[in-house]
Formats: C-alpha cells, structure tokens, sequence
C-alpha cells in the first residue's frame, strides 16, 4: 500500500482517472479542489474531456456544471474547455480558452464572490452536486485526508456531493501536512461565532473529515501545480510600491496605523511582490497577513521575522519558493495558515482583524468605482475573486494599477467605470506610479480632483474634461451621461482612448 | 430637579440651546444622535442654524461639518440647511433643501455604509470630532443616559468628541427605557466576536455610559420626532408583495427555506408595509428582524404572535403606532432590541444569522446592478444607507421596486444602472408587480431575460433590443457601450424613457 493511501477500504478503491469517469454524467454538477493554480485534480479533468470527446464524436450531448475554489491549471480548466466539456462554470476562472467560450456564449459563467459560494452550494442555490473531486496529499488510516496546496471549498463539496472521487497527489509536498486548518461551516440558522480573533488563530483540525461511504474511486497521480516563475517587478512596479508604502507610513503618522499592526491583504502580481519587498527594508515589525493566497514576497517576510503569521487558503508560489517551503517547511509550518475559504475570505474575519485590503482592478472611475472584471464593459477576464470579500470589510481598502496600460493606448482611470464590481461606498484609496489618492470622507466632485491625479498625464486633461461637462450637468455626482463611456467607444474605434488631437499636441 | 435629569452635577449644566450654541465653532465637526427621522437633537439645530445666520449677515463664515445616524428632520438636517450651515454631511439624508445644496455642490456630502461610519470616526478618517450632541430620554443619578427612539452612532461619537451636549426630551416615552442594548465596539485591533448568535440576544446595557466630564451642557426639551402617518398599500405595492411572498413560499418548497426560520430585514415603505400586511396570514411563524428600523407592520406582527423578536436601531412608527407601542410599552420591550447602528448593520451578525435582505431601489440593470442613491447617474436621492450592509451580507439579498414611475415615464428596470451601489454579485432577487426574477447562479445573459420579464410590458421591447446589441457586440455580459444610457438620456430630451415610436405603436 502506498504511504500517502493508509485507510484499507480506499485502497481498495483505487483505479484509473479513466474507469473513475464512469462516474461522471453529461449534466452533473461536479465540485472539485483548486484555488489560484493550486490543489486542482490533475487526472479526473482530463478524463472527463476525453470522456466528452468521445461523447461528442458520437453526436451525443456532454458538458459538467464545474464549481472550483478558484482558477485551476491548464490540465483542468484548459483541457475541458478545449473539449467542449464545460456548460457552467462558477466561480473565478484564469483559462484562456474558457474565457473565451464565456465572451462568447459558448459556456456560461456566474462571478461569485469567493466567500460566498460554499454557503450558496450548500444552500442548494445550485441544485444537487452529484460528484465531488478532490486532491488531496494523504489519505489518513482512519479515512481522514491531507488536503493539497489549496483548501478552497473542499468541506463544502465533499459534504455536499452524492459521490466521491479523492486524487491523491504525489507530487504534492508531504510535508504540507500540519499546515490546514480545517473548520466545518455550521449550519445556517445554528451559528456561533468564527472563533479567530488573531491571524494565527487554530480553530479546527489539519485534515479534513469525509464521509467515505461516499468515495467512489481513489486515483494516484505524480503531477505539478501551476506553478508560474517568480517575475522580477519592473519600474512602474517598484514607483506603485512605493507609493503605497508611502501611504502606510503616512496612516502611521496621522496615527491611524503603527508599525508593529498592519494586517495584510495581498492580490497577486508584480506590484504586491514589490510592495512585499519593500516591506522587508521598512519599519513596520510583526506584520500578518489575513489573505487569500501566500505568494514568494510572504516567505522572503517570514524569512525575515517581518511577518509572523500568514494566513490564507491557498499557495501561489514560484517553483523555486515551493522548493525552499518544503525544505523549512517545520518552520514555516509555524508562520503559516491554510483555511478554507470560506473562513480565509470570511466577512466576520476580516472586519474583525482591522486590514488593510489591497486589490488590482481592470479600470476605476474618477468618483473610485472599480471594474475588475469586464474589460470595456462585457469582456469578462477572470472574475472578482475574493477582491469583495476582501474591500468591502477591510479597515482600509486599496486598489493599485499602473496608470496606463497596452503602450499608454488605455488608461486605467476612466470617466465611468464600464462595469463596477466595487463601489465608491468601499474603494478608499487609489495607488498608481503617480501617487495615491485617498478618496476617504469625500464628496463625489472631490474624488474626482483626487483620481485625475494620479492619472497619467496625457489622460488628465481627457479626465478633467469630462468633470467640467459633468459639473455643468449639475448634480451630486458630475457624471455626463452622454459622454460617460467615450473613452472605451475611442478604443474600439480608434485603438486608443486617447483623443487624437491630444496625441498630436503632445508630438 | 427634573425627573428625567438625576445627576446634580449634570443637572448644574442645564441651560438654552442658544447658549449651548457658544460651544460650537465655525469649521466644527459634530456628531448627532438621530436615525430615520427618530432620536435626533431638536434644539441644538435650529439655535446653531440661528448662530450660523447671525454670522453670516456680519459676513462671516460659519458652517459645520455634520455627522449623524442617518435622517433627522426638518428641525435639525431642515433648518441647517436653509441657514448655509452644512459644509459636510454624512450619512444619509432626506431633507430636501440639503439635497438641493449636495446636488449644487454647496454643501458636500460623503455616501458611506451605515455600519462603517462609527468606525471610521473612531479611527480618525475626519479628523478630531470636536461636540457630540445626543438626544436622550433620561439622565441617570450615576450620569449614565437612557438614549431616545434611535440609537446610531450614539456611543461613537460619544468617546470620540471633545465634548458632548445632551438633549433630554421629555416628549419621548420614559417607557423606552429597557428597550436598547448599548455594546461598545472593541479597539480595531483587539476584537473578540460579537456574542450574537439569535436576533434576540442582549449583549450590552440598556443605558450609554458617557464621559460626564465632557459634558458641557444639557438642554431640556419636549418635542416630536418626525414621525409619518401610517399609509395604505396602493395596489402595484400590494401585488409586489404577494409576488414577494410568493418568492418566499417557492424558497420553502425549495427546501432553502422553512416556515420557522425567516430573518426579516426590511426596507422601509409601502411595499415592505404590505409585505407585513401579507405575513400575518401566511403560514410564516416565529419570524424575526434583523434590521435597522422598527415599522408599524412590525408591531402588527408581534401583536398577532408572527414575529418574536425585532432587533433594529430606530424607531419609524406613525403617531398611531407610537402610542400603541408605549401604552404596552412592558409587552414590547420582551420582543424588540436597539441596538448601536454598528451592531445593528454589522456585517458579522448579518451574515451570521442568515437573513434575507429587502430593499427598495432608484433603478437596476437587466444584469442585476442596483442605483440605490443616484438618479440618472448624478443626482443624489437619499444615500445608500443600510442596504449595502444588508445586501452584501445577507443569506439572500432581493430588491422590491414597482415596474415603472412617474406614470410610466421612468423604468426601473433599464440597460445600464446609471450609478451602481449594489453589484450584480450581491444582488441575488428582483421582485416588481409583474413577478420576481431569480438571478442566482446565472451568467449575466441569462439574467437580462429574467429581468426584462418582470419589467413594465411597455419596455420590454426597447430592453430586449439593448440586450440583443450587447450580444452582437460580444461578450460574457452583452453591453452596449454606445447606447448604454439611452433610457436616460432619452428621459432628459424627451421627458420619458419610452421610445416614441413604441408610444405611438400603443396608441
């Protein structure tokens, strides 16, 4: 018997991804593992698109309902969409080829706040989930298991699910073992409080408990997670991250933060990883960070003593960082959290904790709506992800860009926000190369004083522009209406929303 | 000595109003009690609107920055508007004549989440607060103070104000007292959970315990809150409601929902008025609210046995309801809770105790994004209030609105929301006179078809072409930039949203 399968009726139940897709029908709704490129199953997606090619060759109807923790890799999402294999996917998807079956009515998609749809699952919004897939590191002797490098929604879907399927991973870092901590959910109307009042806070188990009676095939597989290279931050990066760490020390100085209590939330990307390496050469002391996803720039901080504590639900780290994790993985076993995600993005938590959000975002508007997921309005990218969860019960919420975007050709601040995913009631400060805005305790025509600012400079007087036509308009907000979108009608006719007599100006 | 006032030392501070008003500054931040048109200040207003006259015809300056609950009246937000006495204001408000002055952009305002607000003036978002005036039913002998018919930030502003004045209205029932329960939020960064795990538990103290040192003077006054007559639901309000009920029945047979577990939160209105009206035939029992106001449906309820406990922060009961509620004020008190603002919208007992959200709207997209504060996209109404906090949080989240205003000129249902406070990813439930449209789980084209069929039958055409253009143009949610906002723009040419050709075709 392998060491990573030890309970003797599971073993029994290990056979081919191929067999164990006998278990999955055209219609299920199937639940698997994965957050961010991490923890997905890594055998059973590319049965099931087989499954449905076959299917389809024969003329035969075949697509799942797919209910993830987040994105996966290319050999779950990718594969499946290539096979046609997907009609509904929910929630957050980083798949080109889905994405564009999305764009393209082919597949449907519901962008779900990440905290959100376990509950919602459960609930039975979705009607009945016929299969759960999960991979997991180990299966324990007493049928307990060891999840991955992601929890996500796993409670939810194995309780949920009529069936079982386990993919037990071995390529996955054994040593990952000690590192969850696994909380049942209560159920709706009989809840009590989520007992974590510090980052660090334990309140469940390492292992998650499933009922096995419902496991219909264990599979072993040896592969690898998404795993993407650390990307060294270029300057604009580096000029944002300096920005927002100038806006902490200013928030220290008005005394509304001091340097041993920032709690961190994170997006991934270059600019968190150099806000993160900034950090190291900083003043701020005992950071922790209450997040969703622990990336290379949180390891370097543990490394360190600048962060003690990380709590999150998922790994996104480069190969190189996996490395190193798994060889100190003792001692980061003591700085480091793996929640479900339903605990990790949990609205209760994060209101309690005090942190300070920090988000990217497609475009936001000069009165500090956000759009993070429909590029000019209906193309949608990859979905709000845990950006909601995260920015509406922060103490403070971010959101960092660069001012521009495709060679200077769209600028990411906009007259009207072409969708808004966030609104002005929770986005409070704005952070590009050119400073911040900190649109706290204003009125909507100050904010938009505030945002032109750190526009880029062939944008502002575009933007001011429209803030007089909106002026003259009258109202509360000085929106114009007739105008609100020209900046993304002038990228789909011209391939910029800059105006042309502008551009001539500037040459 | 008054027997509302027992301290000595508290009873040595009583003095007018226009006294009192020697202690408020040109460029003053102060914070009011007074939520919903209940429990706010009714003397200190007009003397500081006098005073800002005064100034004013000497040609100085004189205005202050004005932090409450939520509404006051015509005798506070009212007579300090008309005075040019209101630089800032947050949150929410209802005078008209201050409206006028935000929509002018002469008086500034800042539209932030109920449950936010006490937060962010404790952590210094505005700077130092320097008065505090709460109006409150009795001074205790130890100088702790029985608060009126709202609580709201009450206990924030209390702390945080250099100083504080006190309103002893005799005109508000001693019989309140009994009824609050006064939690005082923890520091950002040392909280414990709130100990709500039923509607109904009682965590604080039914008095608010000052800083008698602060106080600088108590005035005494006897007058009304702005309480409105009680109106019959109109008939499209009625049929709203039957449809909601409906909603709630099918929810049942869904298995998502019992006869015994439904957490009330309701807007305040006509609709949610019949809403009550229709729950107290329906098989519905042991319902509960988890809400923000105590309405007049809400005392029906308790009377008939339907609803056991109400926890809110205010009182908006007609004069009729008032009186009832005091005569039997012993019976109430074992069935209704007020509480501070932040607990009563706090995020973490709202999504704890699985409640489900109705609110009113302004308009809502065919995607499901609600404006609940901006007519055509600028011009501000009220605020956002509580329905974020709500809306956000809830178990699930639905919006009641008739079809059309306006006599048909004005959809609610249009293209493109022309200011977005609720997202689609929160907005789970849309219920006019025509139906209610069940957007959970659905991809945003599916959406569009449910909405558009609970629109007004005389803009179904003119929506259904709109989507139709979205999906030529491509995308996950079919947008049409360009004529995003033509129901809006055609209202400000024509006077209605209605094409004409459509109001030709009907005739």
């Amino acid at each position: 018997m392998s060491d990573r399968i030890l309970n003797a009726d599971l073993a029994g139940k290990i056979m081919s991804a191929e067999e164990a897709a006998n278990f999955i029908n055209n219609g299920d709704n199937v639940g698997t593992s994965g957050f961010t490129g991490a923890g997905y199953p890594k055998a059973m997606p590319k049965a099931i698109a087989a499954k449905a090619k076959v299917a389809h060759s024969r003329g035969e109807d075949f697509t799942i309902n797919l209910f993830t923790g987040a994105s996966t890799g290319d050999d779950a999402d990718g594969v499946l969409a290539e096979a046609n294999a997907i009609n509904f996917r929910t929630p957050y998807n980083s798949d080109r080829t889905l994405r564009n079956q999305f764009n393209a009515g082919e597949a449907l998609y519901s962008d779900i706040h990440l905290s959100h749809l376990g509950q919602q699952v459960v609930q039975g919004f979705f009607g009945p989930m016929q299969v759960a897939i999960l991979e997991v590191v180990k299966i324990n002797e007493d049928g307990t298991v060891v999840p991955s490098s992601a929890v996500g929604n796993n409670v939810e879907y194995a309780q949920y699910a009529d069936k079982i399927i386990l993919e037990v991973n071995s390529w996955q870092s054994a040593e990952l073992e000690g590192m969850h901590d696994i909380y049942e959910p209560e159920q709706l109307w009989d809840r009590t409080p989520i007992p974590i009042t510090n980052v660090g806070d334990r309140i469940g188990e390492t292992f998650q408990r499933i009922d096995t009676s419902k496991v219909v095939a264990v599979i072993e597989t040896n592969e690898a997670d998404r795993n993407s290279p650390f990307k060294e931050p270029d300057e604009v990066s580096k000029k944002i991250a300096e920005n927002f760490l100038q806006f902490l020390e200013d928030e220290v100085a008005a005394g509304r933060l001091s340097y041993d209590n920032y709690v961190m939330q994170s997006g991934v990307g270059n600019v968190p990883n150099a806000v993160m390496a900034g950090l190291l050469n900083s003043k701020f002391e005992n950071i922790t960070a209450y997040t969703e996803v622990i990336q290379d720039g949180m390891l370097d901080l543990i490394d360190a003593g600048k962060m003690t504590m990380a709590s999150a639900t998922s790994f996104a780290l480069s190969p190189e960082a996996a490395e190193r994790m798994n060889e100190k993985a003792d001692f980061y076993r003591k700085h480091i959290i793996l929640r479900p995600q339903a605990i990790s993005n949990h609205p209760e938590v994060i209101r309690r904790v005090g942190l300070i959000a920090s988000n990217g975002l497609i475009e936001a508007d000069v009165f500090g709506n956000v759009n993070s997921t429909n590029v000019s309005g209906g193309k949608v990218m990859n979905g709000i992800g845990g950006s909601g969860d995260f920015t509406r019960n922060a103490y403070i919420s971010s959101f960092v860009t660069p001012s521009v975007a495709k060679g200077g050709a769209i600028s990411a601040i906009v007259p009207h926000a072409s969708h808004i995913d966030h609104t002005e009631h929770d986005a409070m400060v704005f952070v590009s190369e050119y400073g911040y805005a900190d649109l706290r305790g204003l009125a909507p025509r100050q904010r938009a004083e505030r945002m032109i600012a750190i526009a880029h400079p062939d944008y502002r007087a575009q933007l001011e522009e429209y803030v007089e036509r909106g002026l003259a308009a009258g109202g509360h907000t000085p929106v114009h209406l007739p105008t609100a979108f020209e900046f993304h009608t002038r990228l789909a006719e011209t391939g910029s929303m800059l105006k042309q007599q502008d551009a001539l100006v500037e040459n």
